[in-house]
């Protein structure tokens, strides 16, 4: 990377490789932030994933990336981090056996944790509205809520400084985003949403999150340059 | 462990290994909850402490023990995970540079997706009176803020359960800590506080968190058992 700016400020944003969160960190990029991109190793099946983020951040010479290690396997619980549990193929209802307990709540901590030791008041976020329905840590009041607690959480918050948790893909449709992110120049080719890519980041084009993707570049009249292993 | 009584509640326990953490999980045990212990291995310095919190957990017969691995030592900014920091041997002004940029939301995010996963709708932690005016993250509208995002962030919450943060210690000295642990029988000599204790546990006696438990145990009139290295 490039030497720091001390002109800019600085953000945390949680990126997993994916195409919302690199649609996050092109906003933030975008509104002038200096990037610090955050994902995290936690006993996902999806690994390729890592590889992208790290790919997604590189693509910037401004941006520093780093990883943290949490196994989160370990809690279990979740068809994402439990290899007895298998990914659904079709639509399910209710909270799907995807959701990995408590995840962003753990991740936005660490996030908080290290926006502290940068000095950065911005945590950046790729939650949005299409989320909703099944993951109940998705949702406005969550991250409104999380807001509040970044505010008693720590030193910059206890000193008058003001946090702000910021999810600004949360009004929009999978569509909007793409739209969005394509007119920022992010190359989505680099990302993976797949929840069971292969080691060489094929999607399987059958999870819901294969699903999502495929209807959004075809509702955004964008071209879908996902590699499929089909 | 015996077999598990699924008559009783559940409820994590964050352990650390120190006097304040083995005095709740002693409490939560008086209480009637079946205890699942969770303790981080976060790139401390105090190492000695993981080993301490397994001898406590094992010291009862029906708790189960897991340890998380962390690694926030890669985010810095404490002197007890950045090696460069070196931890205070005197008494200082503010917000101590021993302070864990939000460790506890930390801890408490990932108890919280522990406790999904098990079905326990009470969590306890360790914080004190005697902590509130050095670490943001320990005082009780700190923990009132978790229990708000911990009943909006998770499946239990949504669907009308509720999540309680419990903190037992919250107005206690450390004197009246070490009054009710000595009345639910914990054994001291098994905890370990000191913030750079050696190998083998022998405490320095000289740091922040040594001073106050010797205090403690003086203004309780209750022997220390505490082996020190000097």
């Amino acid at each position: 990377m490039s030497p720091v700016d001390n002109t800019k400020p600085k953000a945390v944003v949680l990126v997993s490789g994916g195409l919302d969160s690199t649609t996050v960190l092109a906003m933030a990029h975008a509104e002038g932030f200096e990037c610090y991109t955050l994902s995290f190793d936690y006993g996902q099946r999806h690994r390729a994933e890592l590889v992208a983020a790290e790919r997604v951040s590189s693509s910037y010479n401004d941006v520093v990336h780093k990883v943290v290690n949490l196994n989160l396997n370990s809690i279990g619980g979740s068809a994402l981090t439990d290899e007895s549990i298998a990914v659904p193929e079709s639509p399910t209802e209710g909270i799907p056996i995807t959701y990995v307990p408590a995840r962003n709540t753990v991740f936005l901590s660490i996030a908080l944790g290290w926006a502290e030791v940068l000095g950065a008041n911005d945590i950046f976020i790729g939650v949005n509205a299409v989320d909703y329905s099944g993951y109940p840590d998705c949702r406005p009041e969550f991250i409104d809520a999380f807001e509040s607690l970044a505010n008693v959480a720590t030193k910059v918050g206890v000193e008058g400084g003001r946090i702000r948790i910021r999810a600004p893909l949360s009004d929009l449709s999978k569509a909007d985003i793409i739209r969005q992110g394509a007119a920022l120049g992010v190359d989505y080719a680099s990302t993976i949403s797949c929840y069971q890519a292969d080691s060489d980041g094929r999607a399987c084009g059958l999870c819901d999150s294969c699903r999502l993707r495929k209807e959004g570049f075809n509702a955004a009249g964008v071209p879908d340059p996902t590699r499929y292993k089909l």
